[in-house]
């Protein structure tokens, strides 16, 4: 099981793209609590030039209820990361973590059948671009 | 080897621990990028009432670009969690997300490398508390 799941868009908008994954995200039940724009840091922080590329924190305040209750720190993978970068074709990229892999290492089978459940949800998002 | 590494602090004061988290971080060369307050969006989103619960998002962005730089797809597991918790009996917990299990999903032995490299930097921080 590959730890993410990816969609490719040829010659799209980062921003538009970034709209729907917002609205997407909304429709399954995810709040966006973090947004970290790499290309931005990179250059401030290593005088790097990256291209467009967002990291959002999704959370499905439901699930992770349910996952806290059963591991409290599991707190140390959440919440699941969805990005969206920029290639230099043009092309944009939107990834989501495969939480069911991701979590593999926790050994806790309630665990990981409740993250397979957000990982079905985190597909419909990208099932959203075709 | 477990998804995370943990300390416990007994009698002690949220935000002295997370304090001296903060500089730990920073003493190890890691930026804090996110920060999640579990307690507060429990209660807003499910009306549930949790004790203070807070993930740092931390990110040393050298490594960062180093594991970029392998495997662009990363960034779904970027930045490293360290989280802040109380629990009932006032005991604080600080635990570090263990990036080498996390990424063993990877499968890339040179990303693997790179974060026990990180590992042993967050380790550094948990040691400051004894």
């Amino acid at each position: 099981m590959n730890y993410y799941n990816i969609k490719s868009i040829a010659n799209a908008n980062f921003e538009d793209i970034k709209a729907k994954v917002l609205k997407g995200l909304q429709d399954e039940g995810f709040g966006v609590l973090t947004e970290i724009d790499l290309k931005s840091i990179m250059k401030k922080k290593l005088d790097k030039d990256y291209l467009p590329h967002t990291i959002l924190g999704a959370c499905n305040p439901v699930y992770a209820d349910k996952v806290l209750q059963i591991e409290p720190n599991i707190s140390t993978m959440l919440p699941c990361n969805v990005t969206i970068k920029e290639l230099k074709n043009g092309t944009i990229e939107v990834a989501t973590i495969n939480p069911a892999a991701a979590m593999g290492s926790v050994n806790n089978a309630e665990i990981i059948e409740l993250a397979k459940e957000v990982q079905a949800k985190l597909l419909k998002v990208l099932e959203g671009f075709g």
